[in-house]
């Protein structure tokens, strides 16, 4: 580490965090009954939020599912392989773009309002910014679920245009991710999958 | 905390730690000299490889660049207003999406070897599972670098198509965003730009 003139908080993350975020955290299949409460899923958003996004757009909204009716409303349009998971799941985040995020830009970038405007008049370009930096807030989502000592469950596998219309109907959010929330339950994980060779993955230049 | 039966990695990340990837974490636009490790590099794909992504497919890439001839390459492809923050990042990632990722299935999702023809045969399913999990893997990436107590500088203004032509020229790799990492330098945070309010991304049901 270099010596900064004003206060840090770059430090290596250290061994326990390193397992509890990255090497040793496991995606939960099964949950038990210790219930979830609103106050540690806002908790979970008040981490995610300050990881960056493009021009700081921040497009993605959060529906978190923990009543009955409401899991089951959501249970409906899960793929049959994950319909199980998520009925079991004390607490359940649908993870969603807002397709009209650009509304909030004279807040968010004070500096550049005029973004706005062009971005009402580009669709394209709304979409491609809405969708990239929703989904990057997807990942953060997830590491957040588990900085919190919650164990995740992301599943892509549900029909999107059907949960959408259910709860989403005036179309202005569009589901990305489903993202089960709780403490394991019995048998929570499936073995470890393999990961690519690093030689796979990584270039240098 | 539920009791488990077997040990579990599920922790609440302490307050240094969710300083560190979340709360106190910046956006860095100037870098020091301090160099930067082949090895820290690697380190940082060794914990970001871990988390999810759909099928386990795994589709992102990363290309180090840390010679100054890379650099000086890479420069070249980066809108104005990032030219001067990648020239001086002693190390600079280029992640990037793997538009043939299937071809990896048969080995990372070995009880369904079968998708990857059917993505063979799919290029619009393909290109979506790519581009989501890529995206979500630079989400991890991202607080990755932290975890390594490094700053991370995201930039999604670039050049993709003359970066892609330059660094990836045969045409499989996609670049979606570049990532300068270093030593934070003088002033190298901007103010920080506010979030938006709890009630306008979280809703219940």
């Amino acid at each position: 580490m270099t010596d900064l003139a004003e206060p840090t908080t770059l430090r290596r993350l250290d061994d326990a965090g390193r397992a509890a975020m990255f090497t040793e955290a496991r995606t939960a299949n099964t949950f038990d009954s210790t219930p979830v409460s609103d106050a540690e899923l806002s908790s979970i958003w008040e981490l995610a939020k300050w990881a960056p996004t493009a021009a700081n757009t921040q497009p993605l909204r959060v529906l978190y599912v923990r009543t009955d009716e409401g899991r089951a409303r959501l249970v409906k349009h899960m793929n049959d392989g994950n319909k199980s998971k998520t009925a079991t799941a004390p607490a359940v985040a649908v993870l969603a773009q807002d397709t009209r995020f650009h509304e909030h830009i004279p807040a968010l970038l004070p500096f550049r309002p005029e973004m706005k405007d062009a971005l009402e008049e580009n669709e394209p370009m709304r979409a491609g910014i809405g969708t990239f930096s929703s989904t990057l807030q997807a990942g953060y989502f997830i590491l957040a679920v588990r900085a919190q000592g919650l164990a995740a469950g992301p599943m892509a596998g549900f029909d999107a245009a059907a949960l959408d219309a259910d709860f989403f109907p005036d179309g202005r959010l569009r589901s990305i991710l489903v993202v089960n929330i709780g403490h394991p339950g019995e048998d929570p994980w499936f073995p470890r999958l393999p990961r690519l060779d690093h030689t796979d993955v990584i270039t240098w230049a």
